[in-house]
């Protein structure tokens, strides 16, 4: 017998949703999905919150991403924004809009990627909320909440001269991931084509999988500001373009090593969606297992704010939505 | 000198946030936009948490909807879920994607319609992050947050035998908004143009303007609360969708009494995004002033759930965004 897949257009919101919940599996929030609005636990008083969205196009390709892909991976940024913080994520809202010709199968996978990325990343972190609506383009926006558990939230302009810049997690593994659908899987008119397993090359794997379900580390953001960390955050749009914005930020001037960024330092530079976290911690702090010494902070000055290796980096490096996107190119 | 209105293809992200963060104006949380993630007081350890979203098609037309009016609904309808739990909100955050080809104006005076509408319908509540990204649909999602002021959160499933169901705030105004621009702005093709004021019959502008800018009674949520709201929820899908699902969570049957509906009963029933608040309170409780009675709670019993003047209503009538978005049609 043949599994009957039906699409979206097919179905009520009540049983799309019941697909979704099903997947999501149960709520340990006060009041879960289901109702006008989750009602959930805020420890001390203060809450974290951050929304990330991932548009068809210009985020990410159906010949490359699967559902599960994508649910993970829109778990993974936002949790990982939250992380940078210094905080412990908790709950999701997740707004769906979709073509009512997606397959409920897609539907069902994307829910199961959303919560075995938390599972994997920020354990005790579930899908409390969210939204379905239909749309020519398939958007997936997730709103991630967190804790505190009692420290200090960690901004990104709190970086001070004398400070070690440290990161924790890939850099540039997700970049060599995109790199490589984009120059071996597409076809003579440049559309992606989904990937041929077969025809990777040693490493190449890791790579699509570290674009695809990148896996930042989440619960290293409460340790490095437990650790005392004065500045931190994710690294999405590539490390120069994300550290000469905490280095702007915190006014300061920040010179990373490349021999200490290790592995292809350009794509490090240029590329982003490892969400790594960098963050910087006063000098003699000893730095928490899992992060690693790339660079130091200095005074502020008249010029570029970042440095590589002593000498001004002034390369536009990283993803701008609005200058970056051709949606004609692609 | 002619205005110059850029698209935001032209313009980096940075310059189209600070556009943004001038119209939303100073943040008085702990860590506003700007951050990774905002960082928000959450008094009594608890947190209400929403999410919902607006697309172009099925949820809007450019032609009949300007930015202002986007911002100020966007606003409404999340702020309305955060009442329907009895809570007082306090925070927004907005996930914009929009074709780089949109100008720099509307993304402003979105902006400024999402202030106004916070400022209008629930004084102390702003847009403290959000995301903007590029995608070919222009999507606005929205998360609400609030907090409870030490009240219960009234659930949809908590309507009794007994009780008095009651409402406060429009019903099926902004429905008839919708006919009135769907029936009469239009060209031949079908496709929205936009509406001329001076066409406009006594009466027709107020509908159009609460379809466009809903200004549901927001503050009226945690009143009904603390008077004893037994279970409470927004009318967004219209009277009989929803008050169906109110008596079903309950397992309880709702009976209505067209005669207190007012106005249009049938439009109030079929149409929703008015978001009046629909509430059960026990018997005998002296109702709050703003909402007036429509109808009783009674026993469950098989068969339909909603009754009006005392006989099954079964109508399908409401809105369903996978059954009833058709994008060929509009």
């Amino acid at each position: 017998m043949t599994e009957i897949d039906p699409i979206v257009g097919e179905l009520s919101e009540a049983q799309v949703l019941e697909a979704i919940l099903r997947q999501i599996g149960p709520s340990s929030a006060e009041i879960g999905p289901g109702d006008d609005a989750a009602v959930l636990a805020a420890p001390g008083e203060r809450i974290v919150a951050t929304v990330d969205t991932l548009v068809h196009g210009p985020d990410f390709r159906l010949a490359w991403s699967g559902g599960y892909d994508l649910g993970w991976k829109s778990a993974a940024v936002n949790l990982a924004d939250i992380a940078a913080m210094g905080a412990r994520p908790t709950s999701l809202l997740v707004a769906l809009a979709m073509p009512d010709t997606t397959p409920l199968s897609f539907v069902t996978a994307l829910a199961a990627g959303l919560r075995a990325g938390c599972e994997a990343l920020a354990p005790g972190c579930a899908v409390e909320g969210g939204d379905l609506t239909v749309s020519d383009t398939l958007t997936i926006a997730v709103t991630a909440l967190g804790v505190l558990d009692g420290v200090r939230p960690v901004r990104r302009d709190g970086a001070r001269p004398g400070d070690v810049v440290a990161i924790a997690g890939e850099t540039g593994l997700a970049a060599r991931g995109l790199g490589i659908l984009f120059d071996r899987f597409r076809d003579a008119a440049g559309a992606p084509v989904p990937v041929d397993i077969a025809a990777l090359r040693p490493g190449e794997a890791d790579a699509i999988t570290a674009q695809l379900r990148p896996t930042p580390p989440i619960g290293l953001g409460p340790v490095a500001a437990r650790a005392g960390a004065t500045a931190m955050m994710d690294v999405s749009d590539g490390l120069a373009l994300d550290a000469r914005r905490m280095a702007t930020a915190s006014a300061v001037t920040i010179d990373l090593a490349s021999a200490s960024i290790g592995g292809d330092v350009s794509a490090a530079l240029a590329g982003g969606e490892d969400h790594a976290l960098l963050a910087t911690f006063p000098p003699g702090v000893p730095l928490p297992p899992g992060f690693h010494e790339i660079g130091a902070v200095g005074p502020a000055h008249a010029g570029e704010p970042l440095h590589v290796d002593g000498r001004a980096f002034d390369q536009r490096a990283g993803w701008d939505p609005y200058q970056d996107w051709d949606s004609a190119r692609g």
